[in-house]
Formats: structure tokens, C-alpha cells, sequence
């Protein structure tokens, strides 16, 4: 039944996850009427995440309409499923006993991950919409500093002492009332809490009872420190292929466990970054945003492009003379200046992922630039030909295709050493490589690829 | 200890997980003074992630080294963990004794990951050095598509008949001698073998003995059809917070289960190949390729480029007697060019990413069209305006500053359409639109650039 439903309504023919156009047409509708029980029911076989989604694509006029419509049925979970971005416009449309409502409804690390992007009126109506033993839980994690792995853990955990065997341990877990709802792994410590292993249920139910737990735990098992950047704790699940990983407090003492679940979350979060980072696209930036605030993201970078290609600008304009003499320079610089960019985009995009995955590292950092720079050659010198064979039979000019050629060849390997060295002198000085090295690497190409062109033209031509 | 180790070794004083320079020089040391030893006891701490990591910083000729020397030692998940382009290098250097041994000790969902990427000869090899049992799984395996969730699923599951209770269950599971190494919930499935649920293993822990499954089931289940493209599975666990999932064939039968570790690194690779498409290079591009795998990657998009830039030129050439006589024309032609560039890029990449999540669908599809041409006009008038100004103070001509002010709205405009249209467009022709938009899009920008720039300035100076 489950299943059917899910096929119908949000599965649609070719079989991937795109929610149906049908049940969009629903919502519409049943806002259009006005009708609350007709939306309520387009919503009920929907994951809290589609709804989420859903509302993302709506109108913020339509939006605001969903939010008063679906009332009092709004589920905690949509909120915690939305785009940041568009939370604190969702919250303000909200009745104030309906988001207290909501927020109640959430796991207090659902609670954290939504609190710590609202501001601060919205915060304060959310953690007094919290019984006690929740807010001290959540204001706790809050106090961890942001993008830590304080801050993505759960506390609620489930630990037994190292000594222990799998018959105590099971006959420990059957007696307790209320186990996480989620959890895989039981946690061993020390005397002074400090875990020195761990065991998956499933190897436990599998398990002899006399069988003493340190003979059945994870190699896999290790520790993330709670002060360790999200980033990292994402990087550790995937490459070590965790599923949970207790956190340790400075003493090395347990006070939390990551679940993969999450890790996979901020992995997906670090990816959109810097896919939007190297694009020159601000973060959190979504099809959602209103027109302004998408705009004003926009700006900076487009603003910056602009100073550095004026800076080209400066650079042709030193050779007016001999454009004005042979405007096939201007016909063909272009083509020098693309082709530089381009190479050096590819370079820095490699590099960029490189060090994300820690693979570019100081061990092999003068290897990679020596092969990107021999790369750069080897490309540069087959361009360089057949450009200087385009130029000569466009132009009549053999001159002009010796000209294209060099420069060519010194632009692309400029643009495949630019495209290391930026950014991983960005990443020395702490600032994220993926966030400014497009600029830089493209004014170096744009103005390498000019002065080599039209520098050598005005030699040799002139 | 082993947490020792690891914070020594290999999480150096940054706590992140880059390889420590000292691993890396003894590594190195021992490579050459040809100590199998040295190397054995240098790597002895690692996980085999970080020894395959560790390889692939290496040169080509240490890494043969390597091999010869790392010998019988060779730790089949090692293999696994390395980067796809390099494997058959690496097993190209291996003893075939070596690599049989390697081969046995994996998990079969691993053999099938590892054989799938490699030449004849090897997949026999690797098939031969299976038992029988292991080999009929990892042919049925082989037996479903490339990329398809049959590919990644594993065989062992653990199921129990819908009517079961709690009691029965654990009985069961306590009775059975092998029980999975990874398994995170028991499927519940109906005589005919269609699974209808799941239970997690710690609410089957926490619950009395006389409880139903059916009662205690998980809300997040949902089943994966056989054939299912992996990204879209990928897609599946991060948006429904999935922690495994059974798999079934056309019948609704169950046939095996994912689990989220696999999805996450799925995920982590179609990130990989949008970041990497996105910027003209190859799939499957690594720091660890040679420098001729490298060049022959990068060198279709760069010819892509160069003809798409010629076009550009071309275009510049129609207006070669306007920038005779205006050099100021070809001063400031590349600013209009390389703006539309940049902003066509913010718009694709943002519509590439939506694409991706899903939020980009035939119902928002316009509304999205109509928001980037009206943040395009907003942006275009802003440094329509700036560039005015600048052009006039710069050249003294008024006329100038309106031409280039003209030239900046249109191109910006056209980038936003041109930004989301044409990703959107090779979705629809089922060509993956991180692939090709890249070079559509800046040709789109330079060729309208040139031709509004150059066009009016034809019209409004001569």
C-alpha cells in the first residue's frame, strides 16, 4: 500500500524522484480554492522532504498561501527539510503555536540544526517551545562553535563497559526503556568514559553469550574529536567507511556520536559549496531565493570580473597602435585569452577537488604543478599549431601565425600553472580555494594571453 | 593505542586526515633504499584508504617500486580504495598470485566494483581466484547494468516472515551461524518474498518478546527497483535519510539490500563528475594520471573551445572597419564578453546543481526562466551604468559609454536565459547537462557580446 502510493505520487514514470507534476498540480489547485482538506490530502503520501522541496519550487506568493492553509497540520519535519535560506520566511508566516508546535515535534539535533540559522526572535519562540530536558540538550550543542562536530552529534547514546560480555550486554539493552531511536553500534568505555571500541548490533545478536565484547568490536572503529570542522568529520565517514564514530571531548571522554546519516548530509552540503563557490555564486544559493536576493549574491563576483577584466582592458589598450594597423589582433586575441582561460579553469577545478579530497597534498604538491605545467605544453604546442596554420590562411600573414603560436604556447602553460598555485596558496593561507581562485586564474590567463599576443605582434609586426 | 597511532600518524597537528609528510618520507626512504621491511612497518598504521591515497601521490616509477615491494603483504581492500584510472596500472605490477590472494579477501560487492573497470585478462584472473560460491554472486552481479542498483547491492540479507513477533525474531537471529557482517535491519517479507518492512535492530532490542514486527516497523522504509540508476539511489538516501534499503526486481521480490555507505560514496562521485564536467574536464581525472592521460582528457574541450572562439572571432572580423577606425572598440570588447561569461557560468552552474537535487522540474521550469532574465536586466542595468561612466571617462566619446552600456543589459539578459535553457535543454535529450552547457553557454555569451557591442557601435559611431 506504502508502496503503491509512493509509485503513483512521486515516482513518476522513468522511476527517479522527481516530484509529479500531478501532485504539483494539486497544491496549486487546492491554493488556488482555498481548500485546506484538499491540500492536506495532495500532502499526505509525501515524504516531509518532498513536501519541503515542494514548497521550494512554489511562488512566494503560493508559499505564503501553503503556509496559513496547511496550519496546524504542518509537520516539524518540513521545516527541518527546508532550505535555509528560506526558513526564517517560512517561520514568519507561521501562527507562533503552530511553529512551537512543530518544533516540538523535532529531534533535538533537528532542533539545533534549525535554531542556529533562525534569528534571534525566532530562536528565543523555539526554545521555549522546548520542555526542559530538551532545551538544556540544545543548548548545549549550541554551545559548541558552528560547523563542528559538536554541533552535528546526538547525545543520546548507548554505552557498556569494556569488561562486559555479549550476554550481560544484551540482557542490559532488553531491560532499558527507552533506547535512541536510532542507533547501531554499542559504544565500549573505559572506567573513566573514555570508548576504546565498539560492537554492531547485528555482530552482537550474533554472538555466543559468554563472548566478551573486546573480542567482537569494529577495526573500523575510531574517534572524531568534538571540536573537529563538519568537513572533516564528513571526509573521515567517507573514506573510512564509518557508520557511526563516538566524539570525544579534549579528554579524550565520550560525549556524543555522529551518525552517517548526517555526515552524508554536510558531504552533499561541502560538495554544493564548492561547486557554487568556483562558479562565483554566493552559498545557500537556491531556484528558491527571491529575485533580489539572488541578485545581490550575484553582484560581488560579477563585480570583481569586472576590475579584472578592465585590468585586460588596460593591457590591450598599450597597443592601440598596432591594432589600429592590424585589426586582425583584435579579430583573433580572443582567441589566446579563451583558450588560456579554459585550460586554466580545467587546472584549478582539478586542484580545487584535489585538495577537498586531500589528495593534493605538500608531498606531491611540486609534482603536480611540474606535470600540469608539461600538460599546458603539450596542449599549448598542438593549439599553437593549428592556430598558427588558421591565422596564416585566414589572414595571408605567416608573421601573424608565429605570433599566435607563442603566445598560445606561454598562455597555456601560465594558465596550467595558475591554475595549482592559486589555489593551494589559498589553501595555505586559510582561505577556501575554492572561493576566489576562478577570478585570479582567469585575470592571469586574460592578461598573459594578451600581453604574450599583442607584445610579441608589436615586435615582430610593427 | 590504535587511537595513538592514528593521531600520531596519520592526523597530524591540523587534526584533519591529510597523509603525514613523515609517513610519506619514510614511505619514500624505504622505497629506496629497497627495504620491504621499512615499508611493511611504515605503512602498518594506515588504513588501507590512506595506503591507496598514499599511492597515488606517489610518482609512477615509485609506485611500481611499491608494488614489487609492498608484495604478498598487498591488502586486497587497498586495491578496492584506489582511484578507478590507476588500478589497472597497479595490477599490471602485482605478482598473479599476489593479486588472487588480494582478490579473495574482499567482500563480494567489492570484487564487483573492482572487476567491472578492468581489461579481460585481469577480470578472469580476478574471477578465477574466487571459490565457486563467491563467483555465482559476483556474476549475477556483473549480470545487471553498469551504474544500475544492481551493481551495488549485496546479496546477504536477513529477513523474517511478516508475522513474525519480537521473540521469534531474536531467536532466530541468535540461532543462525552467519549472519552478515554489516546489517542494520531485518526485512520483513511476505510469502511470496516482497519485503513489506523493516525493523531496526535496535527497536527489535528494545522491544517486549510478544510485540509484532509489523508494529514496531521503521516509517522510512522504501524499496529500490532493480534497475534503478545508482545517482538516482544516491539521490534516494540523502533525501529520505535512508540508512539500507531492499532492493527488488520487477516482481516486487526482494533481491538484495543497500546500504547508506555504498550511496555516500555514489554520491561522492557524481559530485566528482558534475564538478569536473563542468569545467571540460574528463570523469575518472585524477592527481595520479600521467602526463599524457592528463593531456588527452583536457584536450576535446579545449578543441571544443577553440573552434567555439574562432566563431567568436568571426563574428569580430564582420566589424573589422568600425575597430580600424574606434580602437576603443577593442579595448573594451572583451569586458562586455567576459562579463556575459561570468554571469552565464552563475546561472548554469546554479541551474546544473538544481538539476541534480531535483529542484529544477517541468512545474518551476518558467518561473525560473522569467527570475534569472530579470536578475540578468538588474545586474546588466547596474553595470551598464558603471561601465558607461567608465567608458566615457576613459575615451572622452559619450556615444561609447551608451554602446557599451547597451551591450552589458543584452548580454546580461541573454546570459541568464541562455544559463538555465540550454542545461535544461540537454536534460531533456538525455545528455547529462553538466557535460556540454559550459562551452553552449560562453559561445552564446561571446557572440552576442561581440555582435550587440560591436553592432551598435557600427549603427551609433560610423
Amino acid at each position: 500500500m506504502l508502496d503503491d502510493q509512493i509509485t503513483d505520487d512521486v515516482q513518476p514514470e522513468d522511476g527517479d524522484y522527481e516530484i509529479n507534476r500531478g501532485v504539483f498540480g494539486s497544491v496549486k489547485d487546492a491554493l488556488q480554492a482555498d481548500n485546506a482538506a484538499a491540500l492536506a490530502m495532495a500532502l499526505a503520501p509525501l515524504h516531509p522532504a518532498d513536501i519541503a522541496d515542494l514548497m521550494e519550487q512554489l511562488s512566494s506568493d503560493d508559499r505564503e498561501d501553503f503556509v496559513r492553509l496547511y496550519g496546524s497540520e504542518f509537520d516539524g519535519e518540513v521545516l527541518s527539510e527546508l532550505d535555509e535560506g528560506l526558513r526564517e520566511d517560512i517561520i514568519s508566516y507561521m501562527a507562533p503555536e503552530v511553529f512551537a508546535e512543530a518544533v516540538r515535534e523535532l529531534e533535538t539535533d533537528d532542533v539545533v540544526d534549525l535554531i542556529e540559522d533562525l534569528d534571534e526572535p525566532h530562536t528565543e519562540a523555539a526554545l521555549k517551545a522546548l520542555d526542559d530536558d530538551d532545551r538544556v540538550v540544545v543548548e548545549q550543542s549550541l554551545s559548541y562553535p558552528e560547523e563542528s562536530a559538536g554541533r552535528l552529534m546526538q547525545r543520546e547514546l548507548v554505552v557498556a563497559p569494556e569488561h562486559w560480555n555479549v550476554g550481560q550486554t544484551i540482557d542490559f539493552l532488553r531491560n532499558q526503556d527507552d533506547l535512541p531511536e536510532q542507533f547501531y553500534h554499542v559504544i565500549l568505555v573505559d572506567p573513566r568514559m573514555r570508548p576504546t571500541g565498539y560492537v554492531t548490533l547485528g555482530r552482537l545478536m550474533g554472538s555466543p553469550r559468554a563472548t566478551a565484547m573486546t573480542e567482537i568490536t569494529e577495526e573500523s572503529f575510531r574517534t572524531i574529536p568534538v571540536l573537529q570542522d563538519e568537513g572533516d568529520v564528513a571526509y573521515a565517514f567517507n573514506q573510512y567507511h564509518l557508520i557511526s564514530a563516538p566524539v570525544v571531548d579534549e579528554d579524550d571522554r565520550l560525549v556524543g556520536v555522529i551518525t552517517i546519516d548526517d555526515a552524508m548530509a554536510i558531504l552533499d552540503e561541502e560538495h554544493e559549496e564548492d561547486i557554487l563557490r568556483l562558479a562565483g555564486v554566493g552559498e545557500e544559493s537556491s531556484l528558491s531565493d527571491r529575485v533580489i536576493d539572488t541578485t545581490k549574491r550575484r553582484f560581488p563576483w560579477l563585480a570583481v570580473n569586472l576590475v579584472t577584466s578592465i585590468l585586460a582592458s588596460l593591457v590591450i589598450a598599450q597597443f592601440d597602435k598596432v591594432i589600429a594597423q592590424f585589426v586582425a589582433l583584435a579579430v583573433l586575441m580572443p582567441i589566446v585569452a579563451s583558450m588560456g582561460g579554459n585550460a586554466g579553469t580545467q587546472s584549478l577545478t582539478v586542484a580545487v577537488r584535489a585538495l577537498a579530497t586531500k589528495d593534493l597534498t605538500t608531498s606531491n604538491v611540486w609534482r603536480v604543478i611540474r606535470r600540469e605545467a608539461i600538460v599546458g605544453l603539450v596542449n599549448g604546442v598542438i593549439f599553437a599549431v593549428v592556430m598558427g596554420v588558421v591565422g596564416v590562411l585566414w589572414f595571408g600573414t605567416p608573421m601573424l601565425g608565429v605570433v599566435i603560436g607563442v603566445a598560445m604556447v606561454v598562455n597555456l602553460v601560465v594558465a596550467g600553472l595558475a591554475g595549482v598555485m592559486i589555489p593551494v596558496t589559498l589553501e595555505r593561507l586559510d582561505i577556501d580555494p575554492a572561493l576566489a581562485s576562478g577570478a585570479f586564474v582567469t585575470t592571469v590567463t586574460d592578461v598573459v594571453g594578451f600581453f604574450a599576443f599583442l607584445g610579441l605582434a608589436a615586435v615582430v609586426l610593427l
